[in-house]
């Protein structure tokens, strides 16, 4: 956790001006830049000290054995892993021979800046080497929005208290060791140097480096070039090896005088083209970024961003923490989508190489809906990378014993990457959530060619799973049994209900867009029998209640199942996983993460307001909020049913999470998932904003603690932006001609061109406050 | 399998009379010597060719690391592998200097014999070799059970067509290749040469070589000695080194002399005991033997035997095959338990490596119940050995937030060995089964000091344990959520309907012993709130059922589950779980092995006859017997409920099982359980016999196929002999004072020594006949 502030607060950016060294890896995740096809970690410039060195490709991946004592049937035999590429951001400085490391010498001055608007992280440092000869040193870097292919660097020196002589070696490093991770030694064996050298080269202050991945068979090409404005000692050397490329830069300056170098860096891999092609897209990349200049490139990040904002932005007043983090999720969400373009955003976007680099449903259920409203063609490419992987999830369906397509719990190219089938295999809601995120994709943006020609399938293939999953009782109860639900802390249960809503949804959905693309689904194989059949599961779902309680169960059986021993579990048994095993913790009523909470959340119209109040007061009385991915949907059902101050609680949790590093693990990448929840927890959570039966709606009410919220976003191609505060809310179009039918707590208002429309925010049902397991009350804003 | 008839057909043992190559794993197993403390495979005495070669010392073990791709906190991480010790069955044989091996040359006779009443497995071949001289070489070989650190084997030589030298080289072989097993290369790494030499010696024709295992720390010492006749040009050499001891007979004889050479060889070993120590104890057993001579241990062993038979025979009219099933079973049983004296009885015994030498709950509610009433010092002394275990099970159960003790799924030394907590944790019902035992132990024989010394302390411990692991829900009833029964198709189910039955036995079984060792008890610190406590517990246990359908169900939910496609699923897709998923298996209705019908047999009291009838037909429907633990209690409840017919077919299933491979892995070891399970058919099955509530009770009643059926079992102290004839059955007291309450068909009968009391056998209710899965019905007899 980061106890005391080390980052500023401020509205656009986020500044570190110490550098501690104890916090430099989680300072590496915050600093990241990525545009979700390049990654690099804020490591410094001269690549030591570091927390972890990070440079990551998007799907780039070395494969490894996933080991089993007591193997079965199905169970992944190989697993994928997300591999530190080529390092090519290391600018190392020797001052008068002296290495320039903050760890000697004294460090005088040292500021980095992440700027949300500008997509820049800047550093300058001013210190003193042990031979006390003083330099400043800033550094501009940037991954490209515009050039995908391209990482840009302005490294800058100059001497500030007498001459020195100053050598840069600008580096692109293969295979750097990394500090030890996983204590499989397996693991490490594989992953330690898991590129093997397949050409290497250099012209002029151009190196290129070409490796491939030892099991995973990927090419990947990176290369360097530089342009160098010195004095005229300026002398430029070079030297590369099969792992290691350098250009060496050497000048003699007097203060006031700066040797100023801008590295361009390209990358390209691909599984499928040949070594000259990979080769060849990296100098073509670097032949453009060079032509079009660093400043043009700095300029272009701008503009991308200024579009951005102007679609994404969200304003408040009255808490500038809340601000600054909603603007750092934002930035950081997009940057872990922007680019990926049929290829997945993982659940650490590309700041780090948690959970193996791997995508999961959060990407679906959290990153996509934020998306939808602000950046809608990334959320296509996702999807389009989904539909890209449907062969292999309906061979896995297939294996399973199913029909339609079976999507992987965790992986990056599509195979099933989950060694622990409970919560991996067992965890079938992840096939309705990419449903789901496909069909709130074609209701907020209309996208009919992309509905026909990838969305419709997503849809026919998983309606066509559910169907085969599922299974009439004696009663003609439509049930789905032995699944896993969101709620890690229990597995294998029958009729987990947000299992079934979301089913529910999908079979529905894959109906209705079926009916929409009658002669695409037909060449898909669907009959009209096959939809009523959809539709039919779809009306008898099971829908666990308890009777004797009021209550909606998570599954079956699952109200009747022992209350954890809360009071006896001490602060440091959380997260229970680690403190308790999954046996103890699977047959008890304790909730990980929101799961019951989170189908009232998506699936609002299977449960009256009384039900919502009642539902969210008993499971909060049982969630521990163990996962990243809890707090924003508790934010969301506490403003529905009338929390604000504890709604106000949760969303400050999730939006701090990685900026106070509250889960103790930031330092392994940002929580891409819980960022975006930050968005929900404002818009869908203070905003009330839902998007269901063709109309989106809105239950505006603000926590006190805020003055004022403002947020944009784009349903139907038109812009709307919504002001809420204390006692009322305006709806306004921004521009483009049209309408748009809109509920403002419950009432159908028409928003007009131009026109803002106000209404009065009507007081909230008083009601007592619920109570959390003790010891996991949230924060209290 | 083995198809064809490749063994006699005989009532007292069994007979190969040709080598088959393709079936010599199998014929190892059969053909294998153990007195619960040492096991021998029935390997040929030149070593070569074999299936797999095999000395077991019980509880000698090895350690190797569990591998987990996703751990989870509590999975063990050391599993315990039996290792294959020191060989000392090795006699290689040389004429005129080709070696003896069956595979080269002619073998013109091969008869090897293994006799239930001897004792003694018997071999003679006659071979000729490739320079054609022909030698009958004559075996015997016993591990004896009244010196139990003793192997003996009398190894004699002729040549029969011509003067021949010959050579014989009698081994010791430590780190003896093994035949690739397991696909995990670290398993075989650590187990290809688990044993380091600490120190060998020689002296006159003995030798010893100790060793110890690398990670386990056990030291074993295995030492040799011979007595050798011969003609007056014998010459005795020896050579022995770290891993190979030899002793090497060459003498030159003419036809109709002969070259005998007897070999004695002990084994001793200690985890905790010093190497002089283990290497005294090993010289003092050879000399012990060697002053008893050969032929004194020969009779010794007949002698034990007949004791055995005298308590525990099963004699039969009518089937050859079961009759020579039922003794095959009894002898090897026999040997599992013998002299293992405060040491497990693994599920393979001493056969083979299967499980890794595990013992599981099979002991205790399959093999124990029959030594309870043959062979019952065996059961105490097994029960002592779980008794040694509890410091190890209490820390389990701590682990696991429990109370009392937990004890392991699969275990050699009683640490959980099971990497697949689902089907290994989470299968709670041992801790009752051991408690079972213990309840029946005392009971039948009605030892009170083991009681007090042993069982009390068990049964105190386990029932803590359930009192922590279940709970009263909101309407009183008593629950235990999440375990797994013994039906390995399902898994984590609430309120198991086995594991509630026996559950409520173990309590209201320790609160029944504390009542009759209170001071014991005290000092274990019970008081009488928790023995009430134990008793509400009890009488509060769910007992799932299904009104709709008027069965029991195996568990909240199960007969609402999906009914497995049998159907479609194709005949070498069983057993199921190499062919499909757990995800799959567990969520559907499909049973691999008796788990409510068990506990309709244990525990039957808490069924009406109508409900055993209903719940079996239920049950056979969707039962496909994938476990070697289902057919005996199968026919238990078939001829409960009448179903005579099938009764007998899975009888013979049951008793057919290892003789004729039936599935498939009989190579690893003898299922000896399952040769228990053939005892229980009959006892149990055909005998009706039941031991509750303090009287035993019989319901015999013979299948068409069998005229008679004759048992004898011992309890308390009283030898009782019970013969069924197809329309009448007899009892009968053999010798001591003293007079039997029985049951004969609910028929109070009281047997006094020395005459036998007949009553007729009242006719069955005739039901319509059950049926399996389609392709999963027995070979009917």
């Amino acid at each position: 956790m980061i106890e005391q502030r080390a980052f500023s607060v401020e509205a656009w950016g986020l500044t570190e001006t110490e550098l501690r060294l104890d916090l430099i890896a989680q300072a590496e995740s915050l600093f990241a830049l990525s545009n979700g096809h390049i990654g690099l970690r804020g490591n410094l410039d001269e690549g030591e000290p570091h927390g972890l060195p990070g440079t990551y490709l998007n799907s780039v991946h070395e494969l490894r054995p996933l080991p089993y004592a007591e193997a079965g049937y199905g169970f992944p035999e190989s697993g994928q892993t997300v591999i530190n590429v080529t390092n090519g951001k290391i600018m190392r400085l020797l001052v008068d021979d002296e290495p320039f490391d903050v760890r000697y010498g004294q460090l005088r001055k040292h500021v980095r800046h992440l700027d949300f608007r500008e997509g820049v992280l800047t550093r300058v440092a001013e210190w003193t080497s042990p031979a006390r000869r003083t330099v400043r040193v800033t550094s501009k870097r940037l991954v490209s929005f515009t050039h995908r292919s391209i990482v840009a660097i302005v490294y800058e020196v100059e001497p500030l208290d007498g001459p020195a002589t100053l050598v840069v070696q600008s580096e692109l490093m293969a295979n750097e060791a990394l500090p030890p991770m996983g204590r499989d030694p397996r693991e490490a064996a594989v992953l330690e140097a898991p590129l093997r050298s397949l050409e290497y080269e250099s012209r002029d202050s151009m190196v290129e480096l070409v490796h491939e991945t030892k099991n995973s068979g990927i090419r990947m090409a990176a290369a360097m070039d530089h342009v160098i404005t010195g004095t005229d000692a300026v002398r430029i050397a070079k030297n590369v090896a099969p792992d290691i490329g350098r250009v060496v830069v050497t000048d003699h300056l007097q203060p006031g005088q700066r040797l100023r170098i801008v590295k361009f860096l390209a990358y390209g891999w691909s599984r499928q083209r040949s070594l000259p092609a990979v080769r060849d897209q990296v100098g073509a990349a670097l032949t453009s970024a060079h032509h079009a200049g660093v400043d043009a490139l700095f300029a272009e990040q701008k503009a991308y961003l200024d579009d951005f904002w102007a679609r994404a932005d969200v304003d408040l007043e009255g808490d500038t923490e809340i601000q600054q983090a909603v603007r750092f999720a934002l930035f950081h969400v997009l940057q872990a989508g922007a680019r990926a373009e049929l290829r997945p955003i993982p659940a650490k976007g590309l700041t780090g190489p948690g959970y193996d680099g791997h995508a999961f449903w959060d990407t679906e259920t959290f990153v996509l809906p934020v998306l939808t409203y602000t950046n809608p063609q990334s959320v296509a490419d996702v999807l389009r990378w989904r539909h890209g992987t449907l062969p292999i999830a309906k061979d896995r369906a297939r294996q399973l014993g199913l029909a339609g397509a079976a999507f992987p719990w965790r992986t990056i190219t599509g195979e099933e990457c989950s060694a622990y089938w409970p919560a991996g295999t067992a965890a079938f809601h992840v096939n309705a959530d990419i449903a789901d995120a496909a069909i709130r994709y074609v209701e907020v943006t209309d996208d009919r060619a992309f509905e026909e020609e990838t969305g419709l399938e997503l849809l026919i293939e998983t309606a066509r799973l559910w169907r085969s999953l599922g299974h009439y009782d004696v009663h003609g109860d439509f049930r789905i049994d032995g699944v896993t639900g969101p709620d890690e802390y229990s597995a294998l249960a029958d009729n987990n209900l947000y299992t079934n809503l979301m089913a529910q949804r999908n079979l529905l959905g894959a109906a209705d867009a079926c009916e929409r693309h009658l002669e695409k689904a037909r060449c898909c194989g669907v009959t009209a029998d096959e939809m009523a059949e959809w539709r039919a599961a779809a009306r008898a779902v099971l829908v666990p209640y308890d009777e004797d309680l009021g209550v909606h169960q998570q599954a079956d059986g699952f109200t009747r199942h022992q209350l954890w021993d809360f009071d006896h579990t001490k602060p440091e048994q959380y997260p229970l996983l680690l403190s308790f095993p999954y046996f103890d913790i699977y047959r008890k009523q304790v909730v990980k993460q929101s799961d019951l909470v989170l189908a009232m959340h998506l699936c609002g119209h299977a449960f009256s307001a009384e039900q919502k109040a009642k539902n969210f007061e008993y499971y909060e009385r049982i969630t521990v909020r163990d996962s990243s991915l809890s707090a924003c949907t508790q934010a969301v059902l506490a403003a529905e049913v009338g929390h604000m101050a504890l709604a106000f609680d949760y969303l400050a949790e999730c939006a701090l999470l990685d900026l106070q590093d509250l889960q103790h693990n930031t330092r392994n990448g940002l929580h891409i998932a819980a960022l975006a929840g930050t968005w929900i927890a404002l818009v869908a959570g203070l905003g009330g904003m839902r998007d269901e039966n063709g109309v989106i709606a809105f239950a505006p009410r603000l926590p006190e603690g805020l003055t004022r919220l403002t947020f944009t976003l784009t349903r139907r191609g038109l812009q709307l932006r919504v002001t809420v505060l204390s006692n009322e809310a305006s709806y306004e179009l921004l521009h483009g001609e049209g309408s748009m039918e809109i509920l403002h707590h419950g009432e159908r208002l028409t928003v007009e061109d131009g026109v803002a429309v106000r209404r009065a925010i009507p007081t909230a049902v008083p009601r007592p406050t619920p109570t959390q397991p003790k010891g996991r009350e949230p924060r209290h804003r």
